[in-house]
């Protein structure tokens, strides 16, 4: 086939790796702990083709499914295609049929009526399934372990058409809790929440709608509440037919919380919207209850975060205001007021890709990671441009004593999503391991790190050596290996 | 596992890959003719595991097969372990067990018993099989389209213990030609001359002795004889027993070629040995004959090649007496002298891994290609050294015109052993392609090319991007899909 295009989306460090890959047993420096048995799935974009329009950004390329299995203080590399509908239809075309990221008035003929979805946004584990998920379609399921494609689930009854690519496990139930939006069609406000029972089938769906189409990316789940947060990232068919990119930011419109009672009966007509003020959030990292009050933690910028979804009224991104800082909303479920209670910054760091120790979910929590982009340390290649978001530093927040932690990567490495290893199923929480992909920008590999969960200044514990460069990548999730 | 040596042989582009990978449809730039439709295979030494003994050469890595399927204009990459007995017994273990490049007195007591070939020098095709290849072991069998490896094979009856890296296919017979050294055991002068049919059986077998011991690593056949060059990279026990390298050079003794009849009922004592003053030859062009005398082309360097198997009474190497010219090596059957008749330089580049239009195996031939190190274009990289042999030439020579062509990769690039497909199978001698792999040393990836097999100076028609690096790599051939 022909070249991919000669653009920063495609060349570098992000050049398409579209390798399907075995290795056993990857060469470590340090010291895998030998109690640490399971498996850490994550997911990145890669092109399957040179883009049908010419060009394209990097959130549109097909999923790619990495697995790295520990055990016995080893660690083992497979990847894998997430074979979607769509990458079979244009592998058997041999080239792309698809167009632009959500504007199906793009694509190929050939492509009309087969679901657009390219499952590169998170890999996540549930009753034995691994899910391959975006945001605009059904789940696709696949064999956690030989990471074969099985194909699209709509859990024996979902009526929505697409399923949240960052479901949630409630620690209680153990169920799947996930939503859908667009769920009736691209611009349609129609949402849906869903539960999934770990055997894969839905137990429970309620339709409503959203103040204004938006992406809605994330969300929250507490004890009694299901929590969307409602930010003007918008879009519409007039965008579409002029060719615009699907999402532009809206800084002229509200921000909302919505509020979803998860009791048994609730209906759209008991969620209840708080508002506020315009402000750009994507990610959550958790969300828990106080009494009568829900807290709701995400990374928050002043504007717009995403300059390749630009600002609808054209203005020019602005760099310095899309510093996201770890946030609490507090909204008050016994008062009268709409308002929020309270907008509370709760770190010095900037930074996105917000992870926790996942037992947490939904309750009162100490500990949290994300990935922090500190401008005081730039990235410093020989060959010149970084290729790539320049995410450099693990950073740790912990609640209980308003301390943070951060380690920086270096010059010549940037960083991709952290995920939490507890020590077993009943650790405390944050006692376990950090793991996450760092990418040595200059080498073109990428390491696997293992640091300890809250002791991450002093650096890794064990660096495992992937000799395939692994591109800018999302969201991933741990298996323990008793699960 | 725990690391790789901080060595040259095992850091930067020469960092052990160990990637069993497939990818569909590789990106091209340029334009693959349609009409190429087949396989072409290469090999590269891989470690494992890291080296028993703390630090190896790298020709002891164990074997990686690659195979790059044309098709259509599309090409599709696959390479997979050549799963020796030895790979087998150390996955097992976690580790390597066997020590130093043909040394068992290095080996751990585990390996004892064990085939110790690594299959890490060629990949042949003969009789719809695949062979992985190391001239110290049996043939390694593999299937060609799945690269499942199958095991090794005598042939239904081969008695030596080992068989060349090096066979030839006669073009008129469709034999297989080889020949075993080190026949009886390591450090033995034992020898073995094989005819192997395309149904994958044994058709003749001859034993005989070479004039010493020392590395056999290629030999030629013309329509009558098979040739054995010997040159003096000897061994013994005793080096063995003192921890040197297996193989050291000895400018002290001569250079013998053997010419085997390869009559009916020919044996050991129809073997007519020529000699020459001492110098430097490894692979063979080709071979032919004209009347009685018969010419064996071989690049030939004054001096040692190889600085890992260093000069036995202690010279230290000599960079400029190691390059090697390709060179005719005449004998005259007629005479009745033991002396070559001539000794002619052919080329002015200086080069080895030479290859030709392998239909004209064993006779009167026209073109030749080779990997030409010129020292006036040395390898500049923003990172500092070069991380491997600075082979950066494509040469060819037109015996006929007795003219020369060349093409240089560039000064951040090396480039592999080329390997010529025809055009189909009656094209004129020369009508085809080049297939070879590009090291593109700062980006840590490499490239397949492809030329015009006469017309190599105007550079590659089509380079496809391989999205894994191809560590330093040893033989190829090509499969056509007709065959």
């Amino acid at each position: 086939m022909s070249s991919f295009p000669d653009s920063p989306a495609f060349t570098g460090f992000n050049t398409p790796s579209r390798v399907e890959a075995d290795v056993f047993d990857l060469a470590v420096e340090g010291t895998i702990p030998p109690e640490i048995h399971g498996t850490f799935y994550r997911v990145q974009p890669d092109p399957q083709f040179p883009p049908l329009l010419g060009n394209d950004i990097p959130f549109n390329g097909d999923g790619m499914i990495a697995r790295f299995h520990f055990e016995n203080g080893r660690v083992h590399f497979r990847q894998r295609w997430a074979k979607t509908d769509k990458w079979k239809l244009e592998h058997d075309a041999g080239r792309s049929l698809f167009g632009a990221y959500r504007n199906p008035l793009t694509d190929d003929p050939a492509a009309k009526g087969t679901i657009r979805g390219t499952a590169n946004t998170n890999a996540f584990l549930h009753g034995g399934r691994l899910y391959a998920l975006k945001e605009d379609s059904p789940a696709l399921v696949m064999d956690p372990d030989t990471l074969e494609t099985l194909g699209y689930t709509d859990f024996g009854g979902m009526t929505g058409e697409t399923f949240t690519a960052h479901p949630k496990i409630d620690p209680e139930t153990g169920d799947m809790i996930g939503f859908g939006y667009a769920s009736k069609g691209i611009c349609t406000r129609d949402m849906t929440y869903y539960e999934v029972a770990p055997d894969g089938t839905l137990k429970r769906e309620i339709w409503f709608e959203n103040p204004y189409y938006c992406m809605m990316h994330d969300f929250a789940v507490t004890r009694d509440y299901a929590l969307f947060h409602v930010v003007p990232i918008v879009s519409s068919w007039e965008r579409l037919a002029e060719g615009k990119p699907h999402f532009g930011f809206d800084t002229t419109l509200p921000v909302h919380l919505g509020v979803l009672p998860r009791r048994e009966g609730a209906t759209a007509a008991d969620i209840r919207w708080f508002t506020t003020e315009n402000c750009f959030a994507s990610h959550v990292m958790n969300a828990f209850q106080e009494g009568d009050r829900i807290h709701f933690d995400t990374p928050v910028a002043k504007n717009n975060m995403f300059p390749f979804f630009p600002d609808v009224h054209g203005a020019p991104f602005n760099p310095m205001e899309s510093a996201s800082f770890l946030t609490r909303w507090t909204v008050d479920m016994a008062s009268n007021s709409d308002a929020f209670e309270s907008r509370t910054r709760l770190t010095d760091m900037a930074g996105e890709f917000p992870r926790i120790d996942d037992r947490y979910q939904g309750l009162p929590y100490r500990y949290g990671w994300l990935l922090v982009i500190d401008p005081t340390k730039p990235v410093e290649l020989k060959g010149g441009s970084a290729g790539g978001a320049v995410m450099n530093t693990l950073g740790m927040v912990d609640h209980e004593t308003g301390t943070e932690q951060s380690w920086w990567c270096g010059p010549v490495s940037s960083l991709q999503e952290p995920c939490f290893i507890p020590r077993g199923p009943d650790a405390p929480e944050g006692d376990g391991w950090i793991v996450m992909i760092c990418n040595r920008l200059e080498d073109r590999a990428s390491d696997l790190l293992l640091f300890d969960a809250t002791d991450i200044a002093k650096g890794p514990i064990a660096s495992a050596r992937i000799p395939v460069r692994m591109r800018f990548g999302l969201h991933g999730n741990w298996l323990p290996a008793a699960a």
